[in-house]
């Protein structure tokens, strides 16, 4: 059996479970409470930290990067970097422009101060943190807005996994409420495709402990 | 011609020299000083940063990620992932390792404090930062001097990305003087090897304005 540490809202492990319920690969979803730093848990990846994807063959991987890489040479069934060097060049720009930039710029700001600090005990959030997350967020999804125009998908014709960053990223900030899908209706399209694809429904029943979801965050017509 | 965007001491822009001299791809080296947000470049990279890769049919390419994948499908002659699905996990798994944890823990705590802030005139340097990141080193060390005795190069039996990413960013720290080889004979060791390796010199032979490097740094018996 595959099995998945993730924790909650964590954006990169969703991007995981997109990729792999769209491979239709089917896995164990366990939560890890990182900030335990249970011992168990750093023997199998030292820097502590999730997703951590344990393959049915015993095979231990850690990192976006290494498990959609790897994921794609062992099962290219279902593609989802895309069929040619340059489109996969193009989906990976945005895999690490989403996971990365937006990450770093938004989803740290919003979920990183509103939702970790409370969960890991660490203090306050940050209001400047929080307001600048609620600022960079409209610059990303003018730019979702903006791809979503002139392309099919993300990265080209094909839904692939710079889709599945991007709405990764977007969704555990809108659990937070903090998409202003209003100011971006063709962002919020594009979101409402993803929202109604058989893999993104497991994301949409997520239940966070203490923290209940806005009506909006489960409703596909939002 | 190829065209390499870079900065002095950019540890990213390094892994992305060593990379084209291990693969022996020739490319033409310039300077790009990021912060000044020049229109032409931000044109070619709207995150504005380097490495900016520009292959000779035109190709823009930015990130390690993607220009370490798309150079390995364009030009596998020299492979620097490894052979297998597997080799290649564990590879790119050290190359996140050094390139973000390390880049994280150690080079951002040196290089950025004490050098990036200088030359884009954004404040003092933070001692707390500095001494952060010369007490991480020590750990790094240790993981790389624990690779090292245990495999031929630090992902496995073939010289890799692995190597590459881990000499890069040592090198940055070393350029500036930070780095504790005495206490780390193994690490020194394997560092000696990486440093005679004709894909490293021109590296040893940079000159960043303003900062001569201490001797050892060129002295390939350090």
């Amino acid at each position: 059996m595959r099995t998945l540490y993730h924790i909650w809202l964590s954006a990169q492990s969703r991007i995981v479970r997109l990729l792999l319920a769209e491979k239709d690969l089917h896995c164990d979803i366990k939560v890890e409470r990182v900030w335990e730093r249970r011992e168990e848990f750093l023997a199998l990846n030292p820097t502590g930290e999730v997703p951590l994807l344990i393959e049915p063959d015993g095979t231990t991987l850690t990192d976006v990067w290494v498990i959609v890489e790897y994921m794609e040479e062992m099962h290219p069934e279902v593609p989802l970097l895309g069929d040619t060097t340059l489109a996969r060049a193009e989906t990976r720009r945005l895999l690490v422009w989403f996971d990365q930039k937006f990450g770093r710029e938004v989803t740290e700001n919003l979920v990183g101060e509103k939702f970790m600090k409370r969960v890991t005990r660490s203090g306050q959030p940050s209001s400047d943190a929080i307001r600048a997350g609620r600022q960079n967020v409209h610059y990303h999804l003018d730019y979702i807005s903006y791809l979503a125009e002139s392309r099919r998908w993300l990265a080209g014709d094909e839904f692939s996994l710079a889709d599945i960053a991007a709405a990764a990223h977007l969704s555990v900030v809108d659990y937070l409420g903090d998409v202003p899908w209003d100011s971006h209706p063709e962002a919020r399209q594009w979101y409402s495709r993803i929202k109604s694809r058989p893999s993104f429904r497991p994301l949409l029943e997520d239940h966070v402990p203490g923290i209940p979801a806005p009506a909006h965050y489960r409703d596909l017509d939002f």
